[in-house]
């Protein structure tokens, strides 16, 4: 019920945003339902190394209840949010009741998108989700399961070849991690074929990999992920994928697994607000992250689109998630106190990609680091960044354990292996 | 080809009596096949951690190609076996070639029945695979999630009410980690049910749970079990269960989550064999473990039905099934080296079952043990037998943070968890 004094907020999604909204949230004079149609937050960060079987999905997750659970003042609800009904307030619950607020954050984030061909999808799997990870990683195992069984050489290849289309920090860890699956993790397992054959392309549009580090970043990635064996074609549109078939600037590539990590829509949550959007549905937000007209409406995440230093928007990455979180929430209380809201300011922590054993590309601030010193920092930021003790432990566990042996902790074909193996979702 | 100095030997299937089987065989003159439709084998005694959100799937299971890579007369095969054609010695494969024999080991194990009741199958999953026990570990939590939510009483309490069918050790370990979660790793994380309010129901149609265990070590586990806030009760068949509901004897329980760990069927590849079964489908088989007339076929572990001290059907115990495989093995080897087949004998190795935090019971030898000191037994036994260094040490850390926390590390609900709960599968 209405309080001024207490007044309700409501969160969807309980991502990097949405969580840290939740968590600035606590323990003040609001009450908090935090909204998710899934019961975990998960550190997206980390989503390719379940995708290429570093690590096990409960690695990497921990239940929202679980991390919200401590604050008497934070309510979380597992439900799917169909819409929001601005006019009266209130959020549109899948199966449960409505949720009433008088503040709303949304952080629903973004989900992967094809360009408008949506017929692609069943053959390149894009990499969000938990699910998303799973299904990649079954597809690259069976891949070099069907070559051991294929008796056609021509056929074979195509088993062995592997085609990642985006060059951005997906991308690149994703080729950089099947390369170390090839010829490190699989050696010596296969009678019939040599795993270390498998070739690997990475296709960007842009005219360099990793176009949103330093030059001399994107070219140290492109030098070493060569060095690995990946072939990159750069300037390169790929304009058909098909069961088996790649077409990308004149290359027809004979490919039976397809990883997509090139574009990405806003989540359809977004139209429900009934406010101006961008062309991939992101929603445009005022420099205080609170939406057109709807002073009490936040935006915050992947979702919003917030022109940054340049105009250009900032780029849907963690830490620009976390400070919106922080942010809007600070805005919150702010108008519960009856003082204006602020404008965001993004400030830069800082970003890396990882591109397989020993090696990753850093810039902090103006420091732009590569090769080993890198990757050792990105082992201790995301070690550090992991949500809960225990998930920490147990990946540095697989990890060290990973890096000693060379080998993947979690080679495992679940759901059907066999019968679900390329075709397109029924 | 065939090549009487370097026979083939096909395994089918890779658990415990297929995987020791090729064991046995690696670096002897055959030739091995070993094949499954699953890429993994599964330490199946810890199978209802994972339902329990103890483990994740990929601590117990190891690749079946990477534990029997090294060997260089073993190949491993990813494809379902649809039928052996005895006549022509070759197993039909899907969507593969088939795979000639000169011997032949069938370790296909069983999988969960429900006593001709299929109608029950969508609402009271069994625990046989990964699979199944994912679909329990989300029906489990998405339990206490919909409570949470729901506002009428009876239905909260439905929500809150959980049925265990069958006390074997399976449906013991269920109820005693139910028990755990409900008690202990949900506390104070939800605001509107108290989860210790959960009801747990397990129900035995014999009179007494455990009924391979001894007397007193049965009746030891039904007053711990009891004493943990169980609701057992013996001498009670299940006459129907449907959406919500158990009728069990007298009893009508409103609940909506309901286990099945009651009653198994032989895997279907058995009737291919056109040999004769008994009334579980199981396979009766000669001493030797090789099947009617075909002296060359060998039906090995939960598949193969064997009187063992009187009479009684060997149990379908990991024990058993992997003495079967080296013993089927061995048989092998003495065929091809022109000596008689040997009858098998089972050397018991005692029996244990966990009945949640600090108990357990055991009996090896003449020595039966109870409690704790069962327990930490049961902890060892686990330990040792689970299959690669890495998942042994990472097990022991999930176990050890566990119980230092009264924490559950895995409490994830993946597989679309809203709109696919409770609800049969399309």
């Amino acid at each position: 019920m209405a309080d001024p004094s207490n007044p309700r907020v409501v969160i969807i999604g309980g991502g990097f945003g949405g969580l840290n909204a939740a968590y600035a949230l606590a323990g003040k004079p609001v009450r908090v339902t935090v909204v998710d149609k899934r019961n975990h937050h998960l550190f997206q960060p980390l989503l390719y190394q379940v995708a290429t079987a570093s690590l096990s999905p409960g690695d990497i997750t921990q239940p929202i209840r679980h991390v919200l659970g401590p604050y008497p003042n934070v309510k979380v609800i597992l439900a799917e949010a169909e819409s929001v009904d601005t006019g009266n307030r209130r959020v549109i619950l899948r199966g449960a009741a409505a949720a009433a607020y008088d503040y709303l954050i949304v952080a629903t984030g973004v989900r992967h998108a094809y360009f408008g061909h949506e017929d692609w999808r069943p053959w390149a799997p894009g990499l969000k989700t938990l699910e998303d990870a799973l299904e990649i990683r079954k597809r690259i195992l069976l891949a070099f399961e069907m070559a051991e069984r294929e008796e056609d050489p021509a056929l074979r290849q195509a088993y062995l070849s592997f085609v990642i289309v985006g060059g951005g920090p997906t991308g690149v860890e994703l080729a950089g991690a099947l390369c170390e699956i090839a010829r490190h993790a699989l050696r010596k397992e296969f009678k019939e074929i040599d795993p270390s054959q498998a070739k690997i392309f990475l296709i960007e549009r842009a005219p360099a990999i990793l176009p949103i580090f330093h030059t001399s970043l994107s070219r140290a990635a492109t030098l070493h992920l060569r060095g690995l064996g990946v072939e990159i074609h750069v300037d390169t549109a790929v304009t058909r994928v098909a069961d088996g078939i790649v077409e990308a600037g004149a290359m027809k590539i004979r490919a039976k697994t397809v990883l997509w990590a090139a574009g990405v829509e806003a989540s359809p949550l977004a139209r429900s607000l009934g406010v101006p959007v961008d062309k991939a549905g992101r929603v445009l937000v005022g420099p205080d992250l609170s939406v057109a007209g709807r002073p009490e409406v936040f935006v915050i995440g992947d979702l919003a689109n917030l022109a940054g230093p340049g105009g250009i928007p900032l780029p849907g990455m963690a830490p620009v998630a976390i400070q919106m979180g922080r942010h809007a929430a600070v805005n919150i209380l702010r108008r519960v106190g009856d003082r204006d809201a602020m404008p965001f300011r993004f400030r830069p922590k800082g970003m890396m990609a990882a591109i397989g054993r020993n090696a990753a590309i850093a810039e902090i601030g103006g420091l732009r680091m590569t090769g080993f010193p890198a990757w050792i920092l990105w082992l201790v930021a995301h070690i550090l960044f992991l949500i809960g003790f225990r998930n920490k432990f147990i990946v540095f566990t697989e990890w060290a354990w990973a890096y000693l042996t060379f080998g993947r902790g979690v080679r495992l074909i679940t759901n059907d292996p066999i019968s679900q193996r390329q075709e397109p979702p029924a």
